[in-house]
């Protein structure tokens, strides 16, 4: 039977720690070469709104040692709003139900048989927060206790469980330009987590005083600047433009998750979103010398170092998504939903053949 | 509601003349470049069987003048065995009840929700077909009244339909190795087909006194020579080495369905296929000069000649897959199945999500 799971079956079984380790493991593998993975791609043409474009984003990776191969797949009608006065990239949920249209779908290494299909949702949180997670347990000092988190969003609830899975931390701040939302979040996480998560006014009090920054927004264009970088400091960001180029200088060494220049991106003619130069990829800072930084898996199979010293100020860029990471992510739940009998089982045949493709 | 669909079902609704007419509309909006194609992908890897690897193949498409976007992904074991003397590229059904894996989904540009699931057979020997077809259309002589085709396989039917359908075909003959396989294959075209169809016991006989030679194997050695070239012939092939090299350069003028020089190919530790040279891609035939032979949608768009007189020797090469292909396909498919009340409906929620990705 193939598995067809919903957000909340994987938010059911899918953990931060379960994350991290299978994470580990696939990054060992990619770095040993066993493992691969393909670089993500984007196809974008017009679509029926003028202010909109649509935007078919896929990526793919195969991890034989954990017998799965997966494709993560968007398919998105794309605007660019300014909102509180910063350029964001908004995905519209256009689909029936107002709702996003992300899949991942997850294959056997061993037979190639079908084994489930999920949305991308929680798995891609998840796999975000893990990989901000790794760049913590291998770039922060040893000895951070204070976390200040720019974000209050539905990506910010698992950069701080992975953070809080990986150092002994006491004290969070989390600061939002919207005050209802930042209260409502530092709540639920200090329900969610052992430490003590208060809500601040200021984006400078949030970034003060605390061992680690992590940011979460949504946000295009830089939301944390050099005059914040301290001694000892960790910065954490999930998407390229946030931690602006000239902090990133002022850092002793910048890791990243795998180091992808740029996605693969087929633009139809009249496409021009305006983050083609903000968005992704390593053009955003267009003098940094992305290349020899360390990468994860090269910290993780012990052929990189994140940090030497407790004075060192670190960035983490979390640079692109991978394939692998949902094949690992998607792995790890299924085997587990499957274990507690969660999900719609449909035949396989309705997704296998008997003829010779 | 999403719909899942079955080979049958594709088969009960795609014809081959709609297949060809929505190519050649995709093939246009593509030189216009308001349709985007994305560069096949193959992710390899070990597997558990050692002689076999595992292999992960997507592509993607997006026509937005028809509304829809896709990926046609296959997750394989891929052995090489040797078969009548011939090294073949050779698919394992190893999925339960021994079933191969190969699917398209289908999505809509206008509100990204997902339209439609279905293994790729059909619609795979559907589209080679009418792309080999289109490149009878454009580049065979406008009175070729004979064929003779190379292969009995899964691959030929459409061959033959394609070819039936775009010009006035009287006498068709048929060349396989295997004596059961061409004459049941011929007396099944005899039956599908408004022409005469007969078994030949020799390829030479196969190629001679022929308009047009459509090879339709699954070698991927060549099958098809240079001393066979005659004047006003048209070859026709659906894998880059059934042509060999020689034969090429004898033509007066060699198409292409769009001139992908190879997959974007991800190759893990361990990995080495025989066919890394002799399977896909412009490196089979080292010295050939595809980069300046014209494509499908050139000729299409009519900025390409495929054939100038009658005497013109002329060769199509159906060089590789496309994303575009399979949109445009299973689109049409899509449309007719959902007409006809035909597959399994799945809620829309089931692949859809309230989470932004």
């Amino acid at each position: 039977m193939t598995l067809i799971l919903s957000n909340d079956d994987v938010a059911s079984v899918l953990t931060i720690t379960d994350c991290m380790d299978v994470l580990e493991d696939a990054y060992r593998d990619l770095h040993a070469g066993t493992a691969v993975t393909r670089r993500r791609s984007d196809s974008l043409t017009l679509t029926e709104r003028e202010d909109a474009i649509y935007g078919f984003k896929t990526m793919d990776g195969v991890i034989p040692n954990q017998g799965v191969a997966a494709v993560r797949l968007n398919s998105d009608i794309v605007t660019w709003p300014r909102v509180d006065g910063n350029l964001r990239r908004v995905k519209v949920p256009a689909a029936p139900n107002d709702r996003w249209v992300g899949l991942v779908l997850l294959f056997s290494t061993v037979n190639g048989e079908p084994l489930a299909i999920m949305p991308d949702g929680v798995v891609q949180r998840t796999r975000v927060g893990a990989t901000n997670g790794l760049g913590v347990k291998y770039m922060a000092r040893e000895n951070a206790k204070s976390i200040g988190i720019l974000g209050s969003g539905w990506q910010a609830v698992t950069q701080l469980q992975a953070a809080c899975a990986v150092r002994d931390i006491e004290e969070i701040k989390v600061f939002s330009p919207n005050q209802g939302n930042r209260v409502a979040f530092a709540q639920e996480m200090n329900d969610l987590l052992d430490c003590e998560v208060a809500p601040v006014g200021s984006v400078e009090h949030c970034v003060t005083d605390v061992d680690i920054v992590m940011c979460a927004s949504n946000s295009i264009e830089a939301i944390f600047f050099e005059r914040w970088i301290r001694t000892g400091l960790h910065v954490s960001s999930i998407k390229m433009p946030e931690i602006e180029e000239p902090a990133l200088r002022k850092a002793d060494r910048v890791g990243l998750n795998y180091g992808q220049r740029q996605p693969d991106t087929v633009r139809g003619a009249g496409v021009n979103p305006p983050d083609r130069r903000t968005g992704t990829g390593w053009a955003v800072h267009e003098k940094f010398d992305f290349e020899s930084c360390p990468k994860l898996p090269e910290m993780i199979a012990g052929e990189a170092i994140g940090r030497t010293n407790d004075d060192e100020i670190t960035c983490f860029v979390n640079d692109m998504g991978l394939g692998l990471q949902f094949a690992a992510a998607a792995g790890v739940a299924y085997r587990k939903a499957k274990e507690k009998g969660l999900g719609n089982e449909l035949p396989t045949d309705w997704f296998t053949e008997d003829v010779h493709p």
